[in-house]
């Protein structure tokens, strides 16, 4: 049975920043060292980083002094502010990308647009790049959402940096019908478009197809929708314990492939565990 | 035989302006009075000018003293300073839209982007008002027309006033993937859109369609191609005279609309000649 592994998964850049942030500060700071939430949606890599003293805690009420590491999703400027006041150290892991799109939030909210984040209204990065405007901030997934929205003076848009594009093209085409004049920043990170492209052209190639990521990471489980969809035979796994060998029936081939907080380690085992498998 | 007429059908308002401004002009201004191109695309309106001394010239060349009118169009920017340069009374019946347009491609260019322009690269608008741009500016009426292009910095985009809004979320789409900054300026005039919509309404009603304005008015003949795909017995005409008996045999209904730059006096001819059409 062949496995192929697709070239983009594991950590992307700011995964692999944010971690890498965390580790440096694991060994050369003192104290308490916790991060605000998860520091990337993999209960893996989080469970390792404890095991180095760095602790993810859900929020600020449960820290009172130490360090804080604000994760790669970018965290609320109020949870920024309030770490600050109460005098925590504050390391900032937040992906550039994020950052960035945070940046554009602000300046557009400055300029006196109406802003429109295209994302998941519950994911950590969208709560955080909202609380960056002030004024008439939305956030939408889709035209649906923005139904009934009045008509505005100026809008401007910004994505989620994993959104899918055609998202992005949908909520941009409705607001032309919303305002005459639109700022859009197409803040979408390639390394997730990419990840995508490569992750359904082997799904195309295999008989059975692995999507190895947390259950809680987003665009894991979108990178499983999107493989589903042209291979039914896919499975969303977190780690290689969750492998059953019914699933390999008759398979020549199977796929693997990784949401962007996935750890090499995590796949490495993923890969040995379906070797293991001796079925034709 | 009943006849529906549009009840957007007849001048837009930057045409009934324009004419105004003409009319007003032969009789008011001593001397020679021109129009840079017809005045606006309707041969009859022309004519009826000619009979008060405003005469159509092609070029500047054309023209050596006097005073010309720039139509509602527009006209390239270069044309507007060599009529300067040649001393000629300069009278502006741009439609205020178009201008709006023209004043936008400017900043926009101004601003450092890379600029579109959504329409018909033909169209005396469109040459008018590409000419308000420096370096990087473009025409596109579809996304075809700019595969090629290398990724730019930023894009700014608008709109011929008459483009149909389909054809501006097709670029944009496009554009997004083109640039991390887009700046749109949504310049499609409402009246454009409300009379294709009403047209098309009525189209659905009726047996037969007459869609009345000059043969060389894009947005008549947009507004006939929409009719006719709606209902295929729909005849493009400039005059009542065209109007043909066999047009109507089995007719119940008849519906009449028009571009922008048809007056009312004609369409009061078709449907007068429409009414004589004893056929049942």
């Amino acid at each position: 049975m062949e496995i192929l592994v697709a070239k983009s998964s594991g950590f992307c850049f700011g995964v692999k920043r944010a971690i890498n942030i965390a580790h440096k500060c694991s060994n050369e700071t003192p104290g308490e060292i916790y991060t605000l939430g998860p520091i990337i949606h993999n209960p893996q890599v989080v469970k390792k980083l404890e095991e180095s003293n760095v602790y993810a805690k859900k929020g600020l009420d449960e820290v009172s002094s130490g360090t804080i590491i604000i994760r790669s999703h970018g965290v609320k400027l109020d949870e920024i502010n309030a770490a600050r006041e109460k005098g925590l150290d504050i390391i900032d892991a937040t992906c550039p990308f994020v950052k960035k799109a945070q940046d554009l939030v602000s300046l557009l909210s400055g300029d006196g647009y109406s802003v429109i984040v295209v994302g998941e209204k519950d994911h950590p990065e969208v709560k955080g790049l909202i609380s960056y405007g002030q004024g008439d901030v939305k956030v939408a997934d889709s035209p649906e959402e923005l139904r009934g929205m009045p008509r505005k003076k100026k809008i401007g848009i910004i994505a989620q940096t994993t959104l899918p594009m055609e998202k992005l093209e949908a909520v941009v085409s409705f607001c032309l019908h919303k305002a005459s004049e639109i700022k859009v920043f197409n803040t979408i990170c390639n390394a997730t478009s990419i990840r995508q492209e490569e992750s359904a052209e082997l799904a195309e190639k295999v008989d059975v197809m692995i999507v190895v990521g947390g259950k809680n990471s987003a665009n894991t489980r979108r990178l499983a929708d999107i493989c589903k969809t042209i291979q039914p035979r896919t499975y969303h796994i977190e780690v290689a314990d969750e492998i059953d060998p019914s699933w390999f029936a008759a398979a020549n081939s199977v796929g693997v492939t990784s949401g962007a907080s996935t750890p090499d380690w995590v796949i490495n085992d993923v890969v040995a565990r379906v070797g293991e498998m001796q079925v034709k």
